[in-house]
């Protein structure tokens, strides 16, 4: 496996997508192959899996039940689209792996965290990626910031604290592979930071040596 | 939880259906509670699960995926199903379980079979039948017996036999929560072996004196 593997994970709301964008264009820039990609559902099975889900028909769906969706959703994902991409050398950027998968499961508190983490390994082969963006906020102050607090009663938002509090414990747990970043500073400083973090990992990667299609030169 | 949780397991074409209807019509006529059922897909999600997994559309499915996708098959019948009807006092006579499962997946010598048991007994909860009826037969002889030997090729049969191997074997780990029966043998005969050992599930289970509506006098 050549490629590289960079994950973006934090609540919803906190810019990921902007932030994807900027990582994706400038990465291709570079001529690299890019596949943008997400969690859950980008695979033709993973979309069905997830639409049963979330459809109100399937009804009142067992806790397990849902986490073993999610969990073979990730496989598949992993099998169609993430594997295949990284032999050919591709960077892949995704928008949640599982570490969200984890943080929401997790904060709902029905299920041990640590039975939903095995599951979680063994779906993706404990393929873990060279380095999560977390995108960091408080959910109180995404909320107040939103003036829509009235909207979102009190158990929404613990649900929400304590994802975040998974999310911050991953990545406590190998910071090495993380790159932890307050969201509310400025896009463009933060895409300036996420950029020289992808650069060093494509350059451990090996085959990884970014070429600048302006300059002709390798960069770092 | 009083009812009674009474599985049948085997290959296809053994004689399971006949034997599950002769045993839920007996227990009818006992007054009881009988909830017939059968897994991969008796839920409304489950049905979608298992049209999901068999849709050519789906494309070709990781191994892992499929697993997890009938794992969460069955933590949602465990859920919709099997529990509400055990917590009524019924006699739940469920048609393949967690050894089809465990079977099938194993005899495709993909995954590792203690990985598969795993992720089912937690989708499970680990609960275990009070008896699993195994119907067992060769699957050499079954073919010859249908003379339809040449559509099976050889290594369709090789699927077959180490999943009747693997059926066998988890029987030998438990045998006092199987009863194994040569599957050639007489329905009349198969039928009443069958009944007298439901009676004695269901007298053990404590809430499963049995009444007979023709006499009304307990039978053992």
């Amino acid at each position: 496996m050549s490629g590289a593997f960079v994950v973006f994970e934090g609540g919803d709301g906190v810019g990921k997508t902007t932030q994807v964008d900027r990582l994706c264009r400038r990465l291709e820039r570079t001529g690299r192959e890019v596949v943008r990609t997400f969690e859950p559902g980008d695979s033709p099975a993973g979309h069905r899996i997830r639409a049963l889900v979330l459809d109100p028909a399937t009804g009142d769906l067992d806790p397990r039940a849902e986490a073993l969706l999610y969990a073979a959703d990730k496989a598949q994902h992993l099998h169609a689209v993430v594997r295949p991409a990284l032999d050919r050398g591709a960077v892949v950027v995704c928008d949640r792996y599982v570490d969200s998968m984890l943080a929401y499961q997790g904060a709902g508190r029905v299920l041990a965290a640590a039975e939903v983490e095995q599951v979680a390994r063994w779906a993706t082969q404990d393929l873990r990626p060279d380095v999560t963006v977390l995108l960091d906020v408080d959910p109180r102050q995404a909320v107040q910031a939103k003036a829509d607090l009235d909207r979102v009663e009190a158990a929404g938002l613990t649900f929400h604290e304590r994802a975040r509090a998974h999310f911050l414990e991953l990545a406590g747990r190998d910071p090495s592979r993380y790159l932890v970043l307050a969201a509310r500073r400025g896009r463009d400083e933060l895409a300036e930071e996420i950029w020289l973090r992808v650069q060093r990992v494509l350059s451990r990667a090996g085959g990884g040596a970014v070429v600048s299609p302006r300059s002709g030169r390798l960069e770092p």
